[in-house]
């Protein structure tokens, strides 16, 4: 159905119908390539969201791959002080990695507009119908399942932000008519029509076959996309509740309630616990290994690897885990016991500290006393619970190792204990005592990091940061 | 991933496989159209099937489209008679409809399919890889949704058949360099290379840019198939649940269950309760407009209609119903009322009698009572419930009509009532009430069918035929 209007009145009424339910103040970006499509977008929603007293700015990502870099940075400033509208510039280091240079470049965009924008800012992406278009088409070239072949929504929340693309049902020919319209001025990207990018050569080659075929084709991909982005959603909300069945931890599954699920459920949950871990989902064949594992019975032998993440079974239960950074058993740092401790394979949040001597905690709250503390290094916190602890900390030194077989904790009235043993006791799973701090104080075992502490010691939880 | 077998040994391979499963004695149905990839698929499954005691048989449709038509028939004779299996020739005559001829050829095709096989039977399909990139990219282009999308999966249950494409994993070329490697004979379509059908298109324009930049395209977008065809029997799985909650009854939501699911979730149910019932699904505008109207909360003001079906509310559910044939207030027929009563409008499944005289039904169980009664005319049956009615029926002459306003019912002991308010009664929804046919002896209205009877008379519920 072609519209009969012209062209910028179309675009304009995308663009009033997004901003209508936005209350004032509300900030809104724009990401601006300087490219025709987000050049046009900011100078059409410029005067709009001003009408609005809606708080607009631009973002450029600039991804310093191409010579012409630089003379898109100058034509978004120009382009930005011409519209009175705020512009962030933000560098970018592109590492391409095994998924090719445009899914990095991409990758790297994305990571900039969340540590740029705040939460519940809303992001307006220029993407349009023929945009959609090519992105299902790579998505399905690349295998991929409904979350990826739904990629380019209309309306998406992603990280706190809100992120729109009021122009998704526009074909590319009307924005490049609109801005012929409105004589916009644009930097033409050089690389459109290198054919090494796959999103160019099927702009190109494959798109206008297409096109000329089936000139609806950018609307029904989009009605197709609709439906799985519906699709998606729907699958979100059956995981969620059978996660939620499962006890709701993600990271450990019990097996008791995964098992009686339908084999497509049980790989829903298993792939929907890995995002909500923010861990890689494994290929089809890897789930299929770890669920014949499982069936398999023997706990112990489970473990399926895939990059990025792994699988165990312990105790009855699918344990999700991170790919464990590889151990040196020599490993060994020096720590003050103070803040959480940093491993490479990951931050305990702990504190470890020496008992306070009853003489200096019967004077307590002593305002004087405080002070005398505070010169020997104490501090106020307030603990998870809210209660304030106050603490003794002298300047320890103390060393942080692995195990290494044979040592001893000396419990509080319960006399000197094989650490081993502790662990099993504490019910840590087999792959997580192997690399459990122990921490020393000079030649003797103080603790057992988040297991056990040694007479005279003390270890407290640190509460998260985030 | 390139195999390096001969073409043969990778197809031969794949057979084994999909025959190891089957019991000796099972039937599988080869689906032959006398092209290469059928004709190659029954010649390698005959000796394969025979060696494991499978019952082999193929199928012809002869969609009678072509010229060629009857050369494609004799070569599937010549092929079948030199295989020792028997064929069957089934001719099915194509109407085109709205949705072009391809469309009305394949659900010819599948009509055959499923009044030609039997319930528990195999079909097995010569599709390959390229077919089912094709068939993604047609779905796409229509706007399809999950289901549509992953349209060709390789195994499929469909009306007690269990459909599989052995092939479905393997190119083309592959199946041409097997076809040569063997010595072959089979059909070329004539039409294989005539663009103004959408698939030749795709085939000869669309794919062959694909192929030359992404190689690995087809066996991409078979993962992504398979992904979608999971995600479409999860999406199943989950209305079947809401559906469960909400009564199990397809043709009547109560509003109550259905309102406090999430939207995604409303639509998902309404369309799996309209394919439950065999009824086509709204256009995505349609299904919003039905929401928007029950979120209103004017029962009686719900009514969507879209091609084939629609919707109303009646007393705070939702009923999904045929498109209702257009009423004649003259329709008048007559009726022996012994058989359900076939309507422009359905059938209704009802006997109705004359009350059988106290004298007669005393002397039941007398063999020479019952002759009589056979001569004239009696029957005995067995009611649903499994009872022996025997029952009087003189060769009555009923007349049949709709209501046209006044009618009244003289009911035992209750006097005559108005069959207006007879109706509301017995809480038929409002659109039913219209069509319910009036069964008439002389200028008697005898009885309401299936709400009410006159003094003398009897009606009783026939067993539904399947």
């Amino acid at each position: 159905m072609a519209d009969s209007r012209p062209p910028l009145d179309v675009l304009d009424a995308l663009i009033t119908e997004a901003l209508a339910p936005l209350a004032p103040g509300r900030r809104l970006w724009v990401a601006l390539s300087g490219g025709l499509d987000s050049s046009l977008l900011l100078s059409r929603v410029a005067p709009a969201a001003r009408a609005q007293g809606i708080t607009l700015r631009a973002v450029h990502i600039d991804h310093g791959l191409q010579p012409a870099a630089a003379a898109f940075v100058d034509h978004c400033r120009a382009l930005c002080v011409a519209l009175a509208v705020p512009l962030s510039v933000v560098p970018v280091t592109v590492t391409p990695t095994g998924q090719g240079l445009e899914a990095a470049a991409r990758e790297a965009r994305y990571a900039a507009f969340a540590a740029t924008l705040a939460t519940g800012d809303m992001l307006w992406l220029a993407q349009h119908a023929d945009d959609q278009l090519e992105t299902f088409l790579l998505a399905a070239l690349r295998g991929s399942g409904v979350t990826g072949l739904a990629g380019m929504p209309l309306r998406r929340h992603w990280r706190g932000l809100e992120i729109i693309r009021p122009w998704l049902g526009v074909s590319r020919s009307t924005l490049r008519a609109a801005a012929e319209q409105c004589d916009l001025a644009w930097c033409e990207d050089p690389t459109n029509h290198a054919l090494e990018y796959d999103r160019n050569f099927l702009r190109h080659r494959v798109a206008p076959p297409l096109a000329e075929r089936w000139p609806g084709a950018a609307a029904a991909v989009r009605r197709s996309v609709a439906w799985l982005a519906e699709a998606d959603e729907l699958l979100a909300e059956l995981a969620e509740g059978d996660l939620a069945l499962a006890g709701d931890d993600p990271g450990c599954l019990p097996l008791a309630r995964l098992t009686p699920l339908s084999p497509a459920r049980q790989r829903l949950l298993v792939r929907h616990a890995l995002a909500r871990l923010a861990l890689p989902a494994p290929p089809a064949a890897r789930l299929a290994e770890l669920r014949r594992q499982w069936q398999a019975g023997q706990d112990r032998k489970v473990r399926v690897v895939w990059p990025g993440a792994e699988a165990r079974v312990w105790r009855g239960s699918l344990y999700l885990l991170p790919t464990p950074a590889p151990l040196d058993p020599q490993w060994c740092v020096s720590w003050d016991g103070r803040e959480g401790l940093v491993t490479p394979w990951g931050t305990y949040r702990y504190r470890v500290i020496r008992e306070p001597d009853p003489d200096d905690s019967a004077a307590e709250g002593s305002a004087t006393q405080k002070g005398a503390l505070e010169e020997r290094g104490s501090e106020e916190r307030v603990s998870e619970e809210g209660v304030h602890e106050e603490s003794v900390n002298e300047a320890l030194t103390l060393r942080v190792t692995l195990r290494r077989g044979g040592e001893r904790l000396r419990l509080a009235g319960r006399g000197s204990r094989d650490v081993k043993r502790l662990l099993q006791e504490a019910g840590l799973p087999p792959w997580e005592r192997e690399r459990v701090p122990l921490v020393w104080h000079d030649d003797t075992l103080v603790a057992v990091l988040g297991v056990a502490t040694a007479a005279g010691w003390r270890q407290m939880p640190l509460p998260a940061t985030e």
